[in-house]
């Protein structure tokens, strides 16, 4: 794996789930989202994550909710009869979130993974996500927590930052009686087979890439596992990108 | 999706899990082995899940820990220059738990499932598997929880059994706050894609396959998801079934 870095160019915002507990679609993360979509006033809306199996229809109108109340109209992907136009002409794309694979799935079929890539490195349209569309904006999907109800032809995601996600991340829970294995021994298992970085981030928590700088954003620490490393706790505030090498 | 079945010559013994909490490896289902294995005076363990990352050498010997004490000899797949010839003499193959699809992976790039299904359809091999052992011997890896740590060619796993499995089956918690979806969720929308029907397995359940009959044991109901219909409890015992056409 040769060393990755990111675009300067790249304008991100990649939250680690939707919805806080007892709070609305967004809402925690709403200032934020005001601030990096500022001039923006159309936003293009992938809902091929489908969380729950909804429909590409009613979850497009779930976020356009969230969108009007702060001024910016969103158009569903699944409604262009011109996918790739009308990625070219997104000022902004947000991904939400659902089951990962069928996202990264419906993505390679229509084939236009590149085409997110090269608009969104070239700075041309920001990009947002959220659980699965931020699992999308790393290297590969090989550390979503989901269920592989579908198979995509490979894992390998944008790739618009140099590390993995594991979105929703979990500490161990202490006294668990649970017997299936933490989220830290996962990450760690896949250390034995691939040396992409993989930042946990826990509810609450966001990145955000903007002006070549990356953000932790939220109240909580992320942690990040690297290959035969132990793993960090990177605080709130700007992110030693020395610590995101391969 | 044809209707399917499994094998009236097949012996099999799949448990949710190796281990309860509080207590010993594979102690919970002592009884059952000894049962299921009645004769068998060596086994062929299939370490490729590797829980935890651990060595092939070391998961064979802590397995062996527990066979021995039932007078049972262990060797490991991984200590045959012949794999193929190892499966054609199993009198019976363990295959325990850790990352399914590193061990749906391992298995395709040795070319060793097709001999195991048919070792095992014919009677001449016992089954047993626990957690991602469990999931081998059903249709497809779909329902696994495990991370996709790597990625096989395939889903497609032993089909002993005419279903899928879902291991370590947790219940919804009420009042829970984290965000991520309920298995009862991901598994609805796997229904979305197939008609495999899937049993959510509870820690302490496993399925027995002797003499063409299939028993639920253990002190729990098994959760049976089958596409458009309300999920059913089975009850300890007999299977019926009718219960389980796709």
């Amino acid at each position: 794996m040769p060393e990755v870095s990111f675009s300067k160019s790249a304008n991100l915002l990649l939250l680690s789930t939707s919805t806080l507990h007892g709070g609305e679609y967004l809402q925690y993360a709403r200032e934020e989202i005001i601030d990096q979509l500022k001039g923006v006033s159309e936003l293009l809306f992938i809902p091929f994550a489908r969380p729950s199996g909804i429909t590409h229809e009613a979850y497009t109108s779930r976020v356009a909710g969230f969108f009007e109340q702060i001024g910016i109209q969103v158009k569903g992907l699944h409604q262009y009869h011109q996918a790739e136009e009308a990625i070219r002409k997104a000022q902004a794309i947000f991904t939400g979130g659902g089951n990962t694979f069928l996202l990264l799935k419906t993505l390679q079929e229509m084939n236009l993974l590149s085409l997110i890539r090269e608009q969104v490195n070239s700075g041309k349209t920001i990009y947002m996500g959220s659980s699965a569309g931020t699992n999308l904006a790393g290297q590969t999907i090989n550390n979503t927590n989901d269920m592989p109800i579908v198979w995509p032809e490979d894992l390998n995601a944008l790739g618009l930052v140099p590390f993995n996600f594991n979105p929703h991340y979990l500490d161990p829970v202490e006294g668990s009686t649970h017997m299936g294995e933490t989220r830290e021994t996962r990450i760690m298992e896949f250390h034995s087979f691939s040396t992409i970085p993989v930042v946990g981030l826990r509810e609450g928590s966001f990145i955000q890439v903007k002006e070549g700088q990356m953000l932790l954003k939220g109240p909580l620490t992320a942690r990040l596992f690297r290959k035969s490393q132990t793993p960090l706790e990177l605080s709130p505030g700007l992110i030693n990108l020395s610590l995101l090498n391969s």
